[in-house]
C-alpha cells in the first residue's frame, strides 16, 4: 500500500478539486465520497471505485465493513492526517475516501414506468432525499431538470445514503425531454388549491410526477409543459408543504395506483 | 427608536445567548428568530414579541411587510453593522430580528384528533419539516419526547416556516404520556416488513402515530409503549426511508382514513 503524507499530493489535490468542483465532475466524468457505508453501498451496486484513501486510524479500528476493502487492493492509499484533512467534508470523519467513477445508468422509457421529474430542485439534501424515497418506492428513474443542482456533490450522495448508486437517473433539458416523451402522461404538482386534488388522480401505467423548485413551485409554462396538473389537499394552515415532503406523498400515491 | 452601536450592548448580548443556548431560552421562556417572513407569521400567529431589531438598511429598502412593525414600535431597536454581526446566524442576513416569548400553545386530548410523536428525533431540519406537514396535513398537535431536538432553536424554527408558531406542541417523557393517555391509540413506526403494512390501516378517532430518532428507529421498547405497530411497505432497494418522509407518508395515510 502507497503511503501518501503530503496534503500537497497530486492524487490529494485531485480529489479536492473533485470534491468543491462541479466542473471537476463533469469534466472527468468522476465523483469523490466518503465514509465506510456509502463506500459499500458503491461497491455492491457496482460503481467502479477508481482510488481509496485511509488512514492508519481506520485501518486499526479493524472493522469488519472494511472487507470492501479487499477487492480494491491496487487502488489503496494509507493517507497521514495532514492529507486527511484536505480530503474530509465532514465533522466527524471516518478516515475512509474514494474516487468513484459516475455511473451511466439511465432509466428506461418503454411505455411504462414510474417517474419522479426533479425541474429546478435546487437543495442538495432535498434532492438525494427524494432520490431516496423514488428507491425505496421502487419507481423506475428519476429525470432531472438542467437546474437542479448538481448529483454528485457530497451532500446528495450523503442524503441519498445509496440510492443514487441504484437508481436510474437523467439530467437534461426537462422541457425538450416532455416534448420527446409524449408517451409518458405528465403531471405537474402545484400549490392550487384548484387544481385536480390527491387521492382522486388515477395514474396511468406510464406516469411521471413533476416537482418544481422549492421557493417557486413549477412556474405556469414548466406546468404547460405537462399533460395534467395535481395538487396535494391542505388542511391546515402552512402555506405548502416542503418540496420533498410534497413529492413522498406523490410518489406513495402513485405507487398505491398501480 | 434607540439606537445600540455596540455588539456588547446587553439586549445584544441577551439576544445571542438565547439565540445559542438550550438553556437560556429554557429558563427565560423566550426565543429568537430572524427575517421578515418569519417575523410576520410570529406576529400573526400571536406570538409575543418582546424586542425587534433592525439594521438601517433594513429599514430603507422599505418593503411593504414591515408593516408588521407598526404593532410594535415601543419595542424596535435600530442596530449597527457591528451590532449584526452579534444577531445574525444567516448566510444572508435580512437585517431584522427578534425576541418572542415561547408560545404556550399546547394540544388537547379529549377523545379525538390526530397527532403526531417524535420519540427522540434529534434533527433541527427533521422536526421543523415534520411539524410544517403536520400543520399542511390538518393535524392536532405534535407531541415531543425530551430526547428530542430542542424545538426554539433556529433550524426548526426555519424549516417550520412558521408552523411552530400555529401548531399546538407538547415536549414530555413519551412514555409516561402514552402511559397516561390511554384513550390516544398510539401507532409505533417500524422499519420490519413483518408488521402490519400501511394502507391496510384502520386509524380510529383519537390516534398518534410515533416516529423514532433518525438513525435507529423506535427502540422495542419505545415502539412496546404503543398499542400497535405498522410500517410502509418498501418496493425498492433502499434500506429505510428517511424518518421525515416516513411521517409524511404515515400522516397522509391518517388525514385521508378519516
Amino acid at each position: 500500500m502507497e503511503t501518501i503524507a503530503s496534503k500537497d499530493n497530486p492524487r490529494i489535490r485531485a480529489y479536492a478539486k473533485l470534491s468543491s468542483q462541479k466542473k471537476a465532475r463533469t469534466a472527468s466524468g468522476k465523483f469523490v465520497l466518503e465514509g465506510v457505508k456509502l463506500l459499500e453501498e458503491a461497491v455492491r451496486s457496482k460503481v467502479e471505485v477508481e482510488s481509496v484513501f485511509i488512514t492508519q486510524e481506520c485501518l486499526d479500528s479493524g472493522r469488519k465493513q472494511l472487507s470492501v476493502l479487499d477487492s480494491l487492493s491496487d487502488q489503496i492509499y494509507l493517507v497521514s492526517g495532514a492529507a486527511e484533512q484536505r480530503l474530509s467534508q465532514s465533522q466527524s470523519p471516518q478516515g475512509i475516501y474514494a474516487v468513484c467513477k459516475i455511473p451511466d445508468n439511465r432509466p428506461q422509457f418503454n411505455g411504462t414506468g414510474k417517474f419522479l421529474g426533479l425541474w429546478d430542485v435546487q437543495d442538495p439534501g432535498n434532492v438525494g432525499t427524494m432520490i431516496r424515497t423514488a428507491d425505496a418506492l421502487g419507481f423506475d428513474g428519476v429525470v432531472l431538470s438542467r437546474g437542479c443542482c448538481d448529483l454528485y456533490n457530497l451532500k446528495t450522495i450523503r442524503a441519498a445514503m445509496g440510492s443514487l448508486f441504484r437508481m436510474p437517473l437523467l439530467q437534461t433539458d426537462m422541457a425538450e425531454f416532455l416534448a420527446a416523451h409524449r408517451e409518458l402522461h405528465s403531471f405537474a404538482s402545484v400549490v392550487d388549491q384548484s387544481a385536480p386534488k390527491l387521492p382522486d388522480i388515477h395514474f396511468p401505467d406510464s406516469s411521471i410526477i413533476l416537482i418544481g423548485n422549492e421557493g417557486n413551485g413549477l412556474s405556469s409554462e414548466q406546468a404547460g409543459c405537462c399533460e395534467q396538473r395535481l395538487t396535494i389537499p391542505m388542511a391546515g394552515n402552512a402555506e405548502s408543504f416542503n418540496a420533498a415532503m410534497a413529492a413522498t406523498i406523490l410518489m406513495w400515491e402513485l405507487m398505491k395506483n398501480e
